[in-house]
Order: structure tokens, then sequence, then C-alpha cells
């Protein structure tokens, strides 16, 4: 395939990633907890030729929590039981190197890429919930900066973990009664910082090396960690300037460190809304930000900010000033909220609804939408998108409408070409640590 | 169902449980990371309506380790695949109390249980190998009776986080914008001596409540946790009166507990091999016994006593005096094995060859196999079993041969009645310990 091509990832999210999504007549209410509704969307996405599923993921609730956090799937759990009903799409869950041990994490996710024949992937992150520490008798939750190095030094961890293994290690001679070659069984011996693990990891290798790494924070220490261990970056920017910029940022720190950056794939949210005409689009998104009432979308908005009562404030006033607060949580995120609301000069309320039914801008007609896409494409915005459904059968309409125009203009695959999701995304297979080449043979 | 019904778990292992089983001809070199072989299995086991799938787990491996723990699927993430291409058999899965957060396994299983409709279960085990605590920095592996308070409190904490939610806590009210009622979401709030976990946990309770629990230790605390907290009990006799005894000494603890003794199922191993004559049985047996080569069953041996090399002994004299050796790792095991070879005067050949592949005494035609079934199951010894694959074919073979008799017989289902696993096993939903009784209304 000589052309560049684009990816695409579906975010599923069960009832819903507005708050107020699952209250739409056509959202069935347990979605977040039916394998069913998962079944469907997989196989839509599959059909429409994705590269991968996406799941994300949280470690605590309380009564102010978005409807579809307080009872979901376990993403491992998930994605295991997707993998025995797809056939070829990527399974990404989120997982915290906060709350997790380095072997259990490294033996979950290589066993879902055994499951799957190679098509797993780690979405990295590392808990920006305060509350989380509460769950796990740990005492304090880790401030922004522990959490990254304790991040690295798992990540470091995992993957040499996943070589504990050389591909031709299981010799499996029946008449010679050799199951193994214990010299190509290698030990990790890791002892660090946060973490010490013997090895070997019982699970071996999979077709594609091991699972793809994603990576899920736009902080500097996230931009960090992906530019220098991530194969694939999930993204939230809102404007193609912001995409450009984290995009170039990413690319220029994975060539710091002797990387290819076309080894590091940027993916971008994407909440389309496609419509026959741009006002059959418009209409749609005003029926889901009218079913968010405004109490509900000021608790939305006070989750980033470690679960702050906004409602103490007047609605139709300029957006409060709120210090430091929001720093050591969603920080890029709540950054970002603060800094437009001072530059567009936006009132609590206006805020409020923006981020509870956050509009993208890619909203329209299918060509038109797939004008936005090309041109985030094309322009070093992005690599590619993780999908979100944002209104009734988001997916559904993506795959039937825009998808068939992607792969028109020849910038989307018609077919799945490889089986394992580094081959759908263009990353070479790693090759193990221990491995000797062909020159040291 | 008037007459009291034999329970059935089908013991999935891969390459199997014997060290040697993997150089039969028919066995699958990758059984143990092929989903296709487990679905194939998992089929087998459901088209003979047995109340579950079982899979063991372990933590640790080395070179010495036993083929099918040296690469094999993690047990949840297997079950998972399991969920969504089976409909009425039970998950059950084994982890650990000493290297998990409460947590992240209260989750896991909530989520297998959601996924496949209640059909999840949970083997509860502390870790027999010492070198578990390698893997997970925790410094020195907790001893026997340290482990047992551990899981104690983890598995009270773990069924504390399941009873998060109410049941009827999702009001899923679109119209009125309500969700779920606050008043039925309960944190636990729970600090221990080993474990501090807030809750709520983020996954409601499935149709059967929430997973049914197994206990595989059968020291004296295994014993104990079983009977106060267990609903079931994995075990391993080896003698009609071991099995008895040990059924008996479980009913009346968990009847000391004010439990009703029914609702504790007791399920011992079982390796049959089935021939259509008695010979041809011993020959299938024979044929396994003779791929094992006597170096491979002392190592083997030797994994028991904290991986104690035998081969420093001569062969064909009595079984040596190992003192304390054991006491730490599978007690049960250690001690019967010593107990045996000083009461029979074994060898340490004829030790290592018993251990390496056992006889359980189920060997022969179908139906002496299901009179032994049938004298266990009503003299007291069992409640049921779990049936391990130790001759190629063998779940098949059981399957077609050996269930149909029992259902003739009339104390087997001929076909499933309820669909989750507690209603398999009979044993109630357990009630959430929040929801009012009638009479608190």
């Amino acid at each position: 395939m000589a052309k560049r091509q684009l990816k695409l990832g579906a975010n599923l999210n069960g009832v819903g990633n507005s708050i107020s999504f699952w209250r739409h007549p056509s959202v069935p209410i347990n979605a977040s907890v039916s394998l069913d509704f998962y079944k469907e969307q997989a196989k839509i996405a599959e059909k429409g030729k994705f590269d991968l599923l996406f799941i994300a993921d949280g470690l605590y609730i309380n009564e102010k929590s978005n409807p579809h956090f307080l009872n979901r799937f376990e993403p491992l759990t998930l994605l295991s039981a997707l993998a025995s009903v797809t056939s070829h799409i990527g399974l990404v869950g989120t997982l915290s190197t906060s709350y997790s041990e380095p072997f259990t994490v490294a033996r979950q996710f290589a066993s879902i890429d055994q499951l799957s024949g190679g098509r797993a992937g780690w979405n990295v992150v590392t808990s920006p919930l305060e509350g989380s520490a509460l769950n796990f008798g740990k005492g304090e939750h880790p401030d922004h900066a522990l959490r990254y190095e304790i991040a690295e030094e798992h990540l470091s961890v995992v993957k040499g973990l996943w070589d504990s293994w050389e591909d031709d290690a299981f010799v499996g001679d029946k008449a010679g009664g050799v199951f193994f070659d214990p010299s190509k069984m290698h030990p990790l011996n890791h002892k660090g910082a946060f973490f010490a693990v013997q090895g070997p990891l019982n699970v071996a290798r999979s077709r594609q090396g091991y699972p793809v790494v994603f990576q899920a924070g736009s902080s500097e220490p996230g931009k960090q960690l992906a530019a220098k261990s991530a194969d694939a970056v999930y993204t939230a920017p809102e404007t193609i300037e912001e995409a450009k910029a984290f995009y170039q940022d990413v690319k220029v720190r994975a060539a710091a460190y002797g990387r290819n950056p076309d080894h590091i794939v940027i993916m971008p949210s994407l909440g389309p809304i496609v419509g026959r005409t741009q006002e059959e689009a418009e209409r749609k998104y005003e029926e889901i930000a009218e079913l968010v009432a405004i109490d509900q979308a000021l608790l939305y908005l006070g989750r980033y900010f470690e679960h702050y009562d906004f409602s103490q404030f007047p609605l139709d006033e300029p957006f409060p000033d709120l210090g430091d607060l929001g720093q050591n949580s969603f920080r890029s995120t709540t950054d970002k909220i603060k800094r437009e609301a001072k530059e567009q000069g936006l009132t609590l309320r206006q805020v409020a609804l923006r981020a509870s039914t956050p509009r993208t801008g890619f909203i329209g007609t299918p060509e038109a939408v797939a004008d936005q896409i090309q041109q985030w494409f094309e322009e070093g915005a992005a690599d590619g998108f993780n999908v979100r459904t944002v209104v009734p059968n988001g997916l559904a309409d993506f795959v039937e409408l825009v998808v068939p125009i992607l792969q028109e203009r020849g910038i989307f695959r018609k077919d799945y070409e490889g089986g394992t999701l580094r081959s759908h995304l263009g990353l070479p297979v790693p090759q193990n640590r221990y491995a000797k080449t062909a020159e040291q043979v």
C-alpha cells in the first residue's frame, strides 16, 4: 500500500461519554454492562475496517460520577470477551500504572494478545482521580510528576516481562521430550525505585511481538513518556491548530529519542455528528445537548476539578477564577478550560454546557466530515482518529456514510491486510531484547 | 427437581496436568495458549451439561516448572473470552489473595459475572509457591498461617464491594433524568489489618448476586475459610475414605457457622480414564505414564517441595526422610506424599511416577466409572467432581460415555434448567447486606 493510510479507532462507552446521552430513547439503559451492546458496536466497527476498539477506564466513583462510570465492564475482561467474537480489529484498553502490579498487567495484556492472535493494546494512564487511592489502601494519591515516574518504570518492567521468551523458545519436540529451550527463557531481575520483579512472565510473545502501547496524557511528562515509549497516542485537541502543535511536538520528541516518527501514531478523539444536511447534523447535536440539565452540567464540570462545587457561583457571570485547582487531576483539560474561558469571555453556564456536551467541530454532511478528517490527516494534525459515539447511531452512521468516502479517496483501507494491531497501525514487530541478530549468531 | 443432583466441572489445562501429556501425538503443542483449543473443550463440557469450567493458576515459574505453567492464558482473560462463546456453563478461575488488590479482584470477577449473565466463580487461593513474592516486589512470601489471615480479610472486602449497589439501585428514568438512586449506592469504608478500601465498586451485582466463591486449600485454615465463606470447595482426595472424612469435616464446620451444609458444594478432582474394557482403560493410563522420563518425574515431585533436588537419592530405595520440608508450600499434598510413602513402603521411583501421573482409581468401563462416581456421590464423599483431562480425548470420552449413564440413573441433569452458576449448583442468590427485608421496610 503506497499511500499513507488513516487509522481509525472506535471508543466504546456504553451509556455514553456525555452525561445525559443515556436519556435518549434509543440508548439501552444497561448498555455499559451489556455484552450484546458491545458485541454489536464491535461488529459495526469491524465491518467499517477500523483499526481498533478503545475502552477507557477509571478507578474511583462517587454519587457525582458520570452515569457510564458507575456501573460498567472492566476493560480487560470486556476486551477478552470481544476477542472471541471478532477476527481482525485491535483491542485496546486503559489500565493505570498507579494502582497495578507490572507482573499482573504484563500477564493479562499478553494473555489478551494471545487470545486475539496479536490484537491487544494497552492505553497507559496514571489515574487522574485523587479518590483512586482510597480504593487501593495506598495512602496519598501520588502527585502528577511522581505518577509519571512510576509509570515510566512500570511500563519498562512490563515490556521487559513481555520479552521473557524468545520467539523460538518453545521447541515442542515430542519425540525428544524437549518442550522448550531454557537458554531462550529470560528472567528480568528488575530492581528499581518503585518495583522489584524477577520474572520470567508465564506467557510467550504473540504474533505481533507484544501489545501496542498507547499513552493518553497530554501534559509535559505525558508527552515525554509517549515520545520515549509509546506506539500510539490518544489525545483530545479541540482545534486543528492545537492538534498540529501537539502532533509536531510529539513527533519531534520521538525523533530526539532516535525513533522513527512514523512509529508513533497520533490519534485524536473525534465525536462526529453526521447528517444529510448541515442542519440535520446540528439538530442531532441540539437533541443531545438538550438532554443535559444545568445542575448536571455543573457536576460534570466539577469532576475535572476534584469534584469542585460550581453551584455556588452565578450561572451567567464570567467563569470564576479557580487558582491552582485542577493542577493535580486532569491537568491538561483543566488548564484548557480555564484558558478558553478567559480568552473567549465565557460564562459558567457556557463552560459547563460545552464541557458536558462537547462540540468537536466535526458536525455536518458526510462529505464535510470526510473533508475535515482528510484535512487534519494531510496537514499534520493526526495520523487517525478515535471515534466516539456522541449521538445515537453515531458509529453506525460514520461507518455507513463517512468511511466509504474515505475509502474512495484512497486514504482508508477497503479491507484488512494484516491480522495484528501492529500491522494495521503500520508498526514494526518489536525485536526481543535477548534475541541475537544475524551478525551476532 | 426432587432428586439430589451431581455437580460436574471441567478442569481445563491446555497441554496437560501431567508433565508429559504434551508429548502425546494428539495434544496440540500450543494448547495452553490456543483459544480454539479452549473453545472446543468448553463446547464439549457445555454439550455435556457441565456446571462449570475451572481454570487453575500460578504466579511463579522457573526452568523446572510443568510445561503447561510456562506459557498459558491468564485465567480471567481466558474465562472472559469463553463467556461470549458459551451460554450456560459456569466460568470459575483461580486468583490469589496474596498478590492482588481486592478492588481489582472484585471488579474483574464482577465484570465477568456481568459479561456472562451470572456465570462467574472465583477460586480463592493463597499462592503456595515461595517464588511468587519475587514477581510482586513484596519481600518475603507470607507464611501459611499469615496467607490465610490475609485471604480471609481479602475475601470479606471483595464480598463487601460486590454489595456496593442494591439490586434496584439503577432506576433509569429517562423522562425524569434519574439514572440511579443514591441511597442504594453503598461505600464499604473498610479499614483492616491488611487492606483499606473505600468503595463503592463500579460494577453492579449480577443475576446471581455475585460470583460463586470456591476455595481450594485442604489445610486446617483452608477448611476453616471454606466452611466460613466459600460456596464450593475444590479438593484432591485419593481414596473414598479420605474424601468422606474431608466432606464430613467441612460440612460440620459450615453448620457450626450457622450455614446450611447443602450450600457448600464439595467437588473433588477426578481424572477419569474410560475404556470399552478395563484393559483398554489401563492401556490408556500406561500410554500416558510411559511418556514421563524418570528425571522429569523427580523434577515434578520436587516442585511440591520448594524445588527440592531428589536426583541425589537412589531411585529404588525407600523414599527419603525430608523432615519439615514442604510445610510452607503445598502442605496438604506434601504431608500426604510423606505419609503414603511411609505407610506403603514406597521407593523414590514409585513416589515420583505416582506424583507425575496420578492414578485416581477412576479407571475402567463407562459403567464402572459411573458406579464409582455414584458411590462417592451417594455415600457422602462428594457433591460432584472437577473432571481433569488425563488421557487424550478424556473430556469428550467422559461426556459421550459416562454422562449419559449418570443421566439415565437420574443423578445428573439432562439439560440446563437455570441460567446462572448459582442455579446450577443449587446455591441461593446471596442477599445484599444493605437491602431491607420485607419486615424492615
